[in-house]
């Protein structure tokens, strides 16, 4: 594996989580792997769980993670070919990446979508650019179409939580009251689809992932139907993808309840807002998987980053 | 002690004391007791020494400091109970304060007051609900009513500089053109009134600080007298807490002067304006302790997060 | 060495390069040299080159890099003597410079210059502020009116570019939208005033630089001529410096081209506009060597930092 920028990345989903389990029970085994190798974190967007779990699992393999919020530590940073630089962005992509690539081993990027130009936001400009300009491995840490460190993490959660050998997974739909993006929906679809799980999308009409994701994956719009004998449900918002980042629907009919959720665990990548995309009864409750989820950030972003840095060397 | 939220965490200030001053003495001598332990490091308000001291004493115990400006870095938080989350806060700190928790082994949190609602800034909202729910120690980097990482700082400060077994210490407040917090007027009377010090506080009539806080020390409202055989006069502006959050008086009599302090020391906690709050004579002259208390903070951080570490082990 | 806060501190360009080009080849050599020891990096101003390579300098040396952006962070500092604090600003800059000094071992500081007040930028404000008050070591990481460890990174792509033992070295000015700074114009120019070169800068009229800082060098206005058997041609936009801060001139004509560079290497010190700088087929060739230059920003940073910690113990 040269860089992680998608699920795609992955060669053997078990594999993984059985390596990432392993690390789990002891995290500091590779302390030596990332002696005197930096990891530059460089955010276009807010972050949390990632900013602190990448460096933390950084730090697990002995490296010295770089924070830098590119918009407001640095320059703006144009992506066009060609462009004759005399607006508001200073510096080029090219150079850009070229340069942190002199300092720094592993180079991990978040950039959101701009959810106003699809066609931009699936060529994953930045992501792209990084990959292809930067001299070293590149980390996708959320990128316009997916995010695939959060996707590890469903997967690993899943596998620990999971007690049949073929649980039953649904990804829901819930409201909320601003245009999100697609990324973690695509990339728990990518990775449930490579596991041994039944896995069903619930979302209300006109709220369908982007087709070329979702394949074969039943799209059930009504929520009801699609929780029965549900195992996991692993809810999000995003915003429409056929009309493009709009916000069609807030019903909150379909915000999750406890009743709802029946016997199944709940699951969300955080953060997310209470009352709204799901009850308090149910964060509350033993339901939830939520922090168990944030913690397997440390430990996906900890098996990403050996795993490049075992073919760095 | 399991976490350092307040002046009364301290069990006994004297051996507090003993042993920050062995740790100035000698400070990589635990150099092994935080490897592999983060301390994450949150930041609701702007800091210098703060921040950089804080820092500096996670490394001399060999652990690894990861700092977050929060409102610039993450998500908007929600404290509140059973809000509906459709406004502008993204994350409940319910979920922040436990997902922290998944990567950092000690989070230390600073927010300040409103100073514009008496029992919110009472309630301590942001760090008692670090404290509910997080699942590692917190340490309270400056909150709404306290500030006891200075505090300590300077009863070690005094310590040091003490020349009589008992020596006379007044809280003098001076002017300043904005409304400031109450934090570290009340740590710093929280901590002498432990200490075996005469005690008093000189304010102008309406600047009282909290009765609960003052109990018994004296409150004088004429500077001059109060100052009489001070060997430490500690200066501070805080806005009126009766009046609450308001600047009722600006006097530029009580502006400390090189007159006024006669053989006393001056201590702040600094940041402070010059030639408002204490004329250049006096912070240019050796009467000022200030860069003596700055350095404190490193000891002082060190020796809170030394006892929390020993505590986890 | 005292401090680095200009080319001036440089006792024999030559030997630094020799010994710039062996920490290279070993960046790790002196890894126990900073061991304990902390840099603090603190910007008024944004950086991207200058954030990561001296950060990854000071890994280099095993210090501990703390970053500070001064104005986001922490207060609004004073740098006035003798001013009633009573405006914008919180915190003097006797009090901030030595309290870092409590916490940092060595003190990297960046702030550009106002361009609209050539007497206060050529004062030096913020830099010389930081020297007084304080008591360690202070290294320039670009101030109003010098870029040092540019102008020494430079020295070094040159030596190890040339292919003659007295190359040729243009200084170009270029056009651009913006009022820049004439710091590292002059950085590069007292640098090559030190070495082995034929040196000359070449602006339109009305660009000349700092005539004490030009001194002896030629100045030629016709760009065509001065590339004449160019092997270097150092590119970098500045305002006026008679006509102090102002835009005066934007002739695209004055950009870089490949036709123009002929044989020449072109160098610049990054961020650059293209297509109004320098022509995309300049950058995305062989001449250019603005990624290596980028490269030796690292081993410029941490031969400084070397000499610094060698005379701090």
């Amino acid at each position: 594996m040269k860089h992680y920028t998608s699920i795609h990345d992955i060669d053997n989903i078990n594999y993984w989580i059985e390596e990432a389990k392993a690390l789990k029970t002891n995290p500091l085994k590779h302390i030596t792997l990332g002696k005197h190798k930096t990891l530059g974190l460089l955010f276009f967007n807010s972050s949390l769980r990632t900013r602190l779990s990448t460096q933390k699992a950084a730090l697990n393999l002995g490296m010295d993670p770089i924070v830098m919020n590119v918009s407001g530590d640095a320059w703006g940073i144009e992506f066009g070919d060609g462009t004759v630089m005399n607006g508001n962005t200073a510096e080029h992509i090219k150079e850009a990446a070229a340069v942190v690539s002199q300092y720094c081993d592993i180079i991990a990027v978040r950039a959101f979508p701009t959810l106003a130009d699809k066609i931009k936001d699936e060529s994953e400009e930045v992501l792209k650019s990084f990959v292809k300009y930067a001299s070293v491995p590149i980390v996708n840490m959320e990128s316009a179409t997916g995010h695939p460190l959060q996707g590890l993490t469903d997967a690993i959660t899943i596998s620990e939580h999971a007690k049949t050998a073929r649980p039953k997974v649904v990804l829901s739909w819930a409201p909320h009251i601003k245009a999100l993006p697609h990324a973690v929906a695509n990339s728990f679809t990518q990775v449930m689809q490579r596991m041994e799980v039944d896995f069903v999308i619930a979302n209300p009409e006109g709220y369908n992932l982007n087709p070329e994701i979702t394949g074969d994956t039943p799209i059930i719009h009504n929520q009801h139907e699609a929780f029965k004998d549900a195992d996991f449900v692993y809810v999000k918002n995003w915003s429409s993808y056929d009309n493009y980042g709009k916000v069609i629907n807030t019903d909150s009919r379909w915000m999750i309840t406890k009743e709802k959720l029946g016997q199944a665990k709940f699951m969300h990548c955080l953060p997310v807002r209470r009352n709204v995309i799901v009850d308090d009864a149910v964060l509350d409750s033993n339901s939830s998987l939520v922090i168990q989820q944030a913690n397997n950030r440390t430990y996906a972003a900890q098996l990403v980053l050996k795993k490049l840095l075992e073919n760095i060397k």
